[in-house]
């Protein structure tokens, strides 16, 4: 058997609302001016898009909205019809419900039917987890064009009624770092017009004996009063690790296909925070290279960040451009990237 | 390249504490013996295992744990150790919490390191998923031993002080119709002693324009005080379709392979209730084959059902028996199914 190539064709991506920026976000938690400068100087995101209006404190989406939005848009711009797609992964760390899978309920919404569809539970490498398995299982014949889908909403989580000066920090960073938002890509064993070569995708886990530097909880009907710690973030364990886990991914990619950092292009960084991604780009040192960041916009929407590079990326690209994605997940310690060329 | 086989080599199972009989269920609860008749008679589900100790409240368990027990039995049973496994898959519906995945939290247990491990979020046919993605994984020829897992744990939605008398009865089901548990099996591109051949396996959402058959909520810190009901399960939905979505992947199965219902040795069925996995076998028609089931020792464990099918296939298998396997997941209506032949 020949394995085909898997070609990307096409990236969608949506966001609820428009932007909040930090100003706002102080004047409705009644934080400080000099809190706001903080997230300013410390954190460098300047806004994020809420599936939440902080005024009514009610949703304006659900994660299944985002991402049949964001999926709509990429089937457009790849030129196929949900009837041409046999395959769904979706990749979230915040799920609408825990069933059904909300990669169903999109596909449903899209009207896909009658295929496989994979929902991958996952912190900021699930965008790269649903690239792998869809690239995979593309490349053993079974399937011949594949959605992926990733994206994350806070709303559980994103309490407009919170008193942030009372929370322990490693709680308030939630409410400053993270957006919501999603994407999506279609991915295919044909290619299409400014369709951009799959030349590498790997997802690994380095867990073993380190302890989570980011946890998420959720909470049924038997532990509602639980005073379990709903969400926790151990910045200082991610500022320490994640430059460095991003470089060994780099250099594996780079590695893998004997490319020069002279060869890349387009870099498509870590997004945690302005400030983090500025460190993670010194560190990896490709001068060569345009670096394609949304954080400062959109905060760290989990899941759908590298789909927002990956759309910008494919409308830059000319023949011959390379492009590098990394992702690193601090929850369990996983190190994710990818590789992309232009014919 | 020439794409592997893929061998199940083995299987292992865990379950937490005793079983949890329905005169005991309907003691603690204050249920009449009326009720516990009722549970005999139309759901036939005589026992079930928790991760709740129903006189404390106190959990006893948590999935990762269970999932760790069935690992160390599977990769015991494989004659493998941890430092083979480069691949993992875990389904279930209920995570221990949404990051970090309850996958890593398993591999990091077992020493697992440095390799994909990814985790699907899914209802009943969790396990097939797992298998399925697995077994894809290993046709490309990047993996070689593969350990895949299943489980769910109910506790967070099993509340000891609830009223069962005053809960709507799609509600009061979720006490009756489920256990905990886990399973893992390994799979390899390599045969071991004992080890079957995976001859087809396959996942089809076919939701399309239906209303879930069932649902599972989370909560989060900014919804604790939700009204939202945490659980729904259309019962009636479930016993219309399910048997004849059964009958459809059993046949579907066999004609792939083109094999006769009389060549099928061991049937795998669904496992949702003793009273529905008779409807079903009935309905199936294979009365050459021996029936494989465990649902009414354990209930429903959700995704570590199919493992302790498996368990039990693998030890009692002869060369040149065929068994075939069936999981319906009602959430949003997904079929799935799998075959496999001892050598």
């Amino acid at each position: 058997m020949t394995v085909p190539d898997v070609h990307l064709r096409s990236a969608g991506t949506a966001l609820p609302g428009e932007p909040v920026d930090n100003a706002t976000l102080a004047s409705h938690f009644g934080m400080s001016e000099q809190w706001e400068q903080w997230i300013d100087l410390f954190v460098g995101t300047r806004s994020r898009h809420l599936s939440t209006d902080l005024a009514s404190g009610e949703p304006t989406c659900t994660l299944a909205d985002l991402c049949a939005e964001a999926a709509a848009g990429a089937l457009d711009a790849a030129g196929v019809t949900a009837a041409d797609i046999d395959l769904v992964v979706l990749g979230t760390s915040t799920p609408d419900q825990l069933m059904p899978a909300t990669v169903n309920v999109v596909a449903d919404r899209l009207g896909i039917d009658g295929v496989a569809a994979y929902q991958l539970q996952s912190g900021c490498t699930g965008a790269v987890q649903a690239m792998d398995v869809a690239t995979q299982l593309l490349r053993t014949g079974r399937h011949r064009t594949a959605l992926i889908l990733g994206g994350d909403v806070s709303r559980k989580f994103y309490d407009p009624g919170a008193d942030l000066s009372s929370l322990p920090l490693e709680q308030v960073v939630h409410y400053v770092l993270f957006g919501d938002g999603a994407g999506a890509a279609v991915l295919s064993t044909e290619p299409g017009p400014g369709s951009v070569l799959i030349r590498h995708v790997f997802v690994r886990l380095v867990g073993k004996g380190r302890a989570p530097g980011q946890m998420l909880d959720w909470f049924g009907p038997a532990d509602r009063h639980s005073d379990r710690p709903p969400a926790e973030e151990d910045y200082k364990a991610i500022e320490r690790h994640v430059p460095g886990m991003a470089l060994e991914v780099l250099d594996e990619v780079l590695a893998e296909l004997e490319w020069k950092r002279d060869d890349v292009g387009f870099l498509l960084p870590p997004q945690l925070s302005g400030r983090m991604t500025d460190t993670i780009v010194d560190l990896l040192a490709v001068p060569t290279a345009r670096e394609i960041s949304f954080v400062r916009q959109t905060g760290n929407n989990g899941n759908a960040t590298p789909f927002f590079q990956l759309r910008r990326a494919l409308s830059q690209m000319s023949g011959g451009d390379r492009a590098v994605g990394v992702s690193i997940e601090s929850s369990k310690w996983i190190k994710s990237g990818f590789a992309a060329e232009k014919p």
